[in-house]
């Protein structure tokens, strides 16, 4: 057999995946899932909606598309993400296998190996293996309850000042689970206008919010005139109407979008037509607003669970922020702490949830853990969070 | 906006883009879709799966599924499979986004840059374009009637014994029209033993014989147990359900499998669920052996129509193999002849097809042009035909 390439010797099965098939056993409660709950899939809309295509559009769907997306599916999106103040007209828009791919993509377009680019820490676990995937040097910049610490970014930055592109996920953070304040959102927009390096900004959850009055802070930055030019904006079906449906989008600027379109071409072509008839006139047929509103409230109702039962039993050692949105809460212990001690003791007592180091660029950080509410069924949510508290205790 | 990257800045669109555009246009005849015709998709069998599905069947088609595939897929795929004699239980099988992911993933798991990849010429323009994507030196080798030379392809592993792996698409080739005879099979087989090269066996059209007699024909190198542990197996539901449910499958020896997972992990998480659970019913509802008994009974009809076509209409100048299957007819005319010149005039005069040029990794050799009678309607095909003969009469 032929050797393998660079990549694929670099390419490692994470120590923690074991560990993680845990999260499809039944009789534990999961916090693990970055994923909606099975029953809360509109099932009924897709019914109601495949039902209804013409049978034109139902041969659309078995058929190629073109690489750029299904034309109808371009035009829905184009309105949605218009509404949002996102320059549309002026960017080029592209639909992708998930927002992972657009991501992907991103990291294709622009990295060597050894490259550095610059991310939160912690960061999504899948653009980090993304990024490593084409060799790059994902470096962690460190968040605080508003985003990404100012002056830790601009210390990362000047150590990396040839870093290929920022990343960031400003509205309700995977796996942090903060919105990023004005302020925050301010201090990225003049780093982005002042220095040669791109923002991808990634927003699957911008949605999600729990409180009106955060509308305003979920604007994208992308939105915004002064530094649009330099955003590769990235989101997601998969929050709003389900991850199996694998469509994202990138909106970007049309100087780099040749090459995100010849790269996604060499990586499958395009993305299901089938799923983008059915997205397309999920918007189309206006049922996207209702379906949001009702997420918004359950997410909101399980977050509420889940934090009054760990304010009731986490220790005092144990700190999070409030989620004001999303999917998730970032629990930090004393440094002194592994989550993997807590990982395992909770697994024995009938829990499970992902442990900080996945979320750490470089795979050493691990006194936190992420606890996912939007999977787990909210009869369980209590007891669930009692086993964790009582393996933190333990741990401490 | 900081630099692309090596690979990105390699990227270029294809010259012959612009006039592939006119493939769409309805006003003319189309003979340049690889595809099969929008009306010759088993819409009505996928209707009748959708409507079978329970609740929590459907449910799953909306969420994440595993990286390797959904469970049920994998299942039913597999029976598949060890039907046409593949060695499914000795190696692993994983769902991909087409079966061009499936190629793109074994360029990225074996491919440095500037190594070489040897293929036919011509060869899938996907391939050679995903070859193309991590930089590889892909060597088109030639072919004759009966598969790729022997000769040829031992000069070139001479020439490049360092290449990585031999891509062949042995069964009703694309743009060839070929079916490997089997003394050609018998050379690749002990080519691939005796040298320390991996074959990527490429293989979406085997089903779509029109003369049962060559079914022994059509069984794959990966089911000879001497070699199938030098050789990665990809197929495709593109030809046999529809390209816009984007799934397709590399069936690989296990010491090769864990990278191919870890490079699909980073690149698209998991292919859509939903089109998994579609394809799972579809196979495990039966519906495939009557569905592909209905195309090869189309496809041979219109091969027919189309090769009576040429018969009347083509000058001695141009020569052909006959197809036993597939979708295609190539075209070989005298070297001083320029297929873009026949394309143009073809174009004014109402018929598009794909120039050779396209399916030449090197895009040089260009007195080639590829038919094909997937998409055509069965009434035009005579008239188009008549057309493109009369072009190729005046470039000669």
């Amino acid at each position: 057999m032929p050797e393998f390439s660079q990549s694929a010797r670099r390419m490692r099965t994470s120590e923690i995946r074991d560990l993680m098939k845990h999260a499809a056993n039944p009789a534990l409660v999961s916090f693990a899932g970055g994923m909606p709950n099975n029953e809360l899939f509109p099932t009924d809309d897709i019914d109601e909606v495949y039902a209804s295509l013409p049978i034109e559009l139902k041969r659309q769907g078995f058929q190629y598309g073109p690489t750029a997306g299904f034309p109808p599916l371009l035009d829905e999106l184009g309105t949605y993400l218009r509404a949002k103040g996102l320059p549309v007209d002026s960017n080029k828009l592209i639909v992708t296998t998930g927002s992972l791919q657009a991501i992907n993509v991103t990291a294709k377009v622009f990295v060597d190996p050894d490259d550095v680019v610059l991310t939160e820490y912690p960061t999504f676990i899948g653009a980090a293996a993304a990024f490593q995937s084409y060799q790059a040097n994902a470096v962690g910049t460190p968040m605080d309850a508003d985003g990404v610490v100012p002056e830790e970014l601009e210390r990362a930055y000047r150590e990396h000042p040839n870093a290929k592109f920022l990343y960031l996920t400003p509205y309700f953070h995977n796996p942090a689970g903060v919105l990023y304040s004005a302020e925050r959102k301010a201090f990225v927009k003049e780093f982005v206008a002042k220095n040669d390096i791109l923002l991808l900004e990634d927003d699957p959850y911008g949605e999600l919010y729990f409180h009106d009055e955060d509308v305003p802070l979920t604007v994208p930055l992308k939105a915004d005139p002064e530094i649009e030019g330099k955003i590769a904006y990235v989101g997601s079906f998969s929050k709003i109407l389900g991850p199996g449906m694998r469509l994202g989008w990138a909106l970007v600027p049309p100087d780099i979008y040749p090459k995100y379109e010849l790269a996604k071409q060499s990586l499958d072509a395009c993305s299901s037509t089938f799923t983008q008839v059915l997205a397309s006139e999920f918007l189309r047929q206006g049922k996207l607003p209702g379906y949001l509103a009702r997420l918004r409230e359950v997410y909101h109702r399980r977050m509420r669970a889940m934090l009054d039962a760990m304010n009731e039993t986490m220790p005092e050692e144990a700190s999070w922020v409030e989620p004001r949105g999303g999917f998730y809460v970032w629990i930090e212990l004393p440094e002194r702490v592994d989550a993997l001690d807590v990982l395992k003791t909770s697994i024995e007592n009938g829990a499970v949830f992902v442990v900080g180091k996945a979320f750490d660029p470089k795979g050493e950080r691990n006194n936190c853990l992420r606890l996912a509410y939007s999977h787990t069924p909210e009869d369980r949510l209590a007891d669930g969070v009692r086993i964790v508290a009582d393996a933190i205790k333990r741990a401490l």
